[in-house]
């Protein structure tokens, strides 16, 4: 055996939980998934890799720099990367699988995605994204139903009140294209994806600089300054869709998935139309979404998306549009655990320990374990030789809410000592009384139900 | 735009599924984390990555020649490697945690592992592992438990018969020491592990080669040969705890953990002693698992594991033993499939589709969405102008087992059309007896509940 020892440490920027952290994690994963399938969303999972041209076909973007590739234990290069989002693999799912999929194909993928980002507060090299997509379909109703799903996520996660933001790139674009020109949109695009950061002055400073007249400027900033109903929009922009086709166009998609919105049930409080959302160069063609917490708008998006013309042109000539929406669940979660947000949800897994008196009491024991875990209740037992006292710490430290002290006497009887941890109190049950107590105890602090 | 396309496809050796197949497995995966959680194992995941030194800290092994390192997008190599099994991240895992950890840690972890094996049938270069370790206990009672939590998963998931094997290797190496002696037994147990894929012939050729003598070599061999009880171990070996001090220890231990998987309500004809389980030259120092399907010994162990005196040598002097067990869910599954055993599952996310009779109908279809949905029964819109027929189409395809009717004419008599898919059986009912009608239909096709 070497004497010298590897220190054990992760690399940087990858976190990870202790296991009573993870408990909730995988809670609010797992409820995640659930409403996407109360929605109709089908599962799939991609590989981790892509291969390096697929996976790089766009291009250019800052995300496709922070690729991971894949190496032999030889450092030689493989055509391998791990991917950065799930966007890409998904236009490839699509595209290798056509055949065998049904048009739209709602789809929804929870799974980790790796960018080699400069290791800072807040940003992972590793994360979770879940992702909700339509492909196959223009219909703007599809639009409204995606922050409808979100809405019922949040809620059922206890999220504090949120805002989902909706607008149509069709607007700002049509609106700067006649008043300005087409060929300095994707600079006005990054200004005005950059206006809540970098405030008003400096935004006229970049106007000015791309030669806009101040009219203008005031103008534009007047449309991304606006947030409120359909209506509202109307009444502070009249004559707008005059502008151009593609205004017009856009404003007409709006009113459709603002007013779908509601219809899928979004109380107005939690929607609203918001010209600032711009999604920076994505690749987005339509609708665009931003979520945010209202007490918390400094945080920016905790989830964003919108609807792209075509999804798979780099791979395939067929035209598939689509939309869809992104939470990134690692940077929510610790969000809402450095805010004390974290919402109120069971941190253990045992509901319950059993533990012999003594050892002529063990196979008792251990019986009675698993007559508890065959009716699904959560169960363990001490196996350890150690006194009672430690055996109720290490109840006590990992939050498990019962124990149950099994003797030799209680054959004769058939019953137990049922223990609450936290208050001690302790009570003479039988079994059958003991389960009915400990699994109502659950039910009560079961989390992800709907509210009404 | 570009003119010319990337070829959508994946590296091979990274499998994918369409998504009613995903349904399926992803059941099979939940099932298992819920049965490790009914018996008291807590959650942990760790990155998909750890240092270089870390991964291979004991070196030398088959597996560890087939680790992908990460570079980053301009080639260069980074010190970072993608996990190529759960247990040395557990390692890590510990050490780096020890302080916030109770111990016995109970653990279970169910991520993808990464290796660069050659593809070929049934290996894949990316797999799902589900793994159970106890850490810091040397009770051989935890060595029992371990089994009955794996019969309870493959209960649940309804594998065929299946035989768990427990053996210990202080049984096989105190024989062949003391017989033979101390220098050779590392070769000796990669010539034991091979025995049932080489046969009999090669073992005795390979025995010659070593210098055993003959009597030494049968003997070996029908130690190797013993499957039964432990009476039955008894009846045939009488005297082997006489032959060293290392066996007696191997032989009660194995005795307590035989009685123990019974005890923990494993019944007899699902495990069995088998001393022919060596695990080749793992890092395992007493009990050893390997789990046969009985009508299929030649695919070998589906789940295998063991006890280790020393998990984190490498990056500690704090001793800690520990026993684990491990199953590869992918590979279970491809098997399942092939062989036509995959267990009878829902196989569809929605349970209902809604349609709109006509246009007039579709904001009332809407509507009736989003009640179903708010009793938790996953449900989506058929939002595409589409005649009925299509739109049936699409239920059917998806395998959604109803579709509901909206039309408005309903709205003054509260009813909808209920269509069962597969027979076409159309009824009048009110809103809340379809609900009725579906949930029933899901709850007797629920799986993975437990079966008495």
């Amino acid at each position: 055996m070497k004497s010298t020892k590897v220190t054990a440490g992760r690399p940087s920027g990858f976190p990870e939980m202790l296991p009573r952290e993870q408990v909730v994690f995988k809670q609010m994963l797992q409820t995640v998934c659930e409403v996407f399938e109360l929605c109709g969303f089908l599962p799939i999972e991609t590989p981790a890799v892509e291969r390096k041209n697929v996976l790089l076909a766009k291009g250019g973007g800052e995300t496709e720099k922070q690729v991971y590739q894949l190496a032999n234990i030889n450092g030689e290069l493989s055509d391998m990367c791990l991917h950065f989002d799930l966007t890409v693999p998904l236009a490839r799912y699509v595209v290798e699988h056509l055949n065998d999929l049904t048009l739209p194909f709602r789809r929804y993928q929870a799974q980790k995605v790796w960018r080699g980002e400069r290791a800072q507060k807040g940003r992972y090299r590793e994360f979770y994204q879940c992702d909700i997509d339509v492909i196959g379909t223009t219909n703007p109703l599809t639009d409204a139903e995606i922050p409808s799903v979100i809405y019922q996520v949040f809620k059922r996660l206890q999220i504090p009140k949120f805002t989902i933001g909706v607008s149509n790139r069709k607007l700002i674009c049509g609106i700067y294209e006649t008043l300005v020109s087409k060929e300095s949109l994707n600079e006005f695009l990054v200004i005005a994806d950059n206006l809540p950061k970098r405030g008003i002055d400096d935004f006229y400073a970049q106007m000015t600089k791309l030669g806009i007249m101040p009219s203008d400027a005031k103008f534009l900033l007047k449309v991304l300054e606006f947030r409120g109903s359909y209506n509202d929009l109307q009444s502070a922009f009249p004559r707008l869709a005059d502008i151009s086709l593609l205004v017009e166009e856009g404003l007409s998609a709006l009113k459709v998935v603002y007013d779908g919105v509601l219809t899928f049930g979004v109380p107005p409080e939690y929607a609203i139309i918001d010209l600032g959302i711009v999604r920076g160069l994505d690749y987005y063609t339509g609708t665009v979404y931003e979520t945010i917490l209202d007490d918390y708008p400094e945080v920016g998006s905790i989830c964003s998306g919108g609807r792209y013309d075509n999804l798979c042109q780099y791979y395939t000539n067929q035209k598939l549009p689509g939309v869809g929406i992104s939470i990134g669940l690692d940077r929510l979660f610790g969000l809402l655990k450095e805010k004390g947000l974290l919402p109120p949800m069971v941190t253990y897994v045992s509901d319950v320990l059993v533990i012999a008196a003594d050892d002529a009491a063990q196979t008792k024991a251990l019986e009675i374990a698993n007559q508890i875990r065959s009716v699904g209740v959560n169960c363990e037992v001490y196996l350890e030789k150690a006194k009672i006292g430690k055996q109720f710490r290490y109840a006590e430290s990992l939050g498990i809410p019962f124990v149950i002290v099994v003797d030799e006497t209680g054959s004769e009887t058939d019953t137990s000592t049922l223990v609450r941890v936290d208050s001690g109190d302790r009570q003479n049950v039988s079994l059958a009384d003991a389960l009915q107590i400990i699994q109502h105890n659950r039910e009560i602090q079961k989390f992800g139900t709907p509210q009404e």
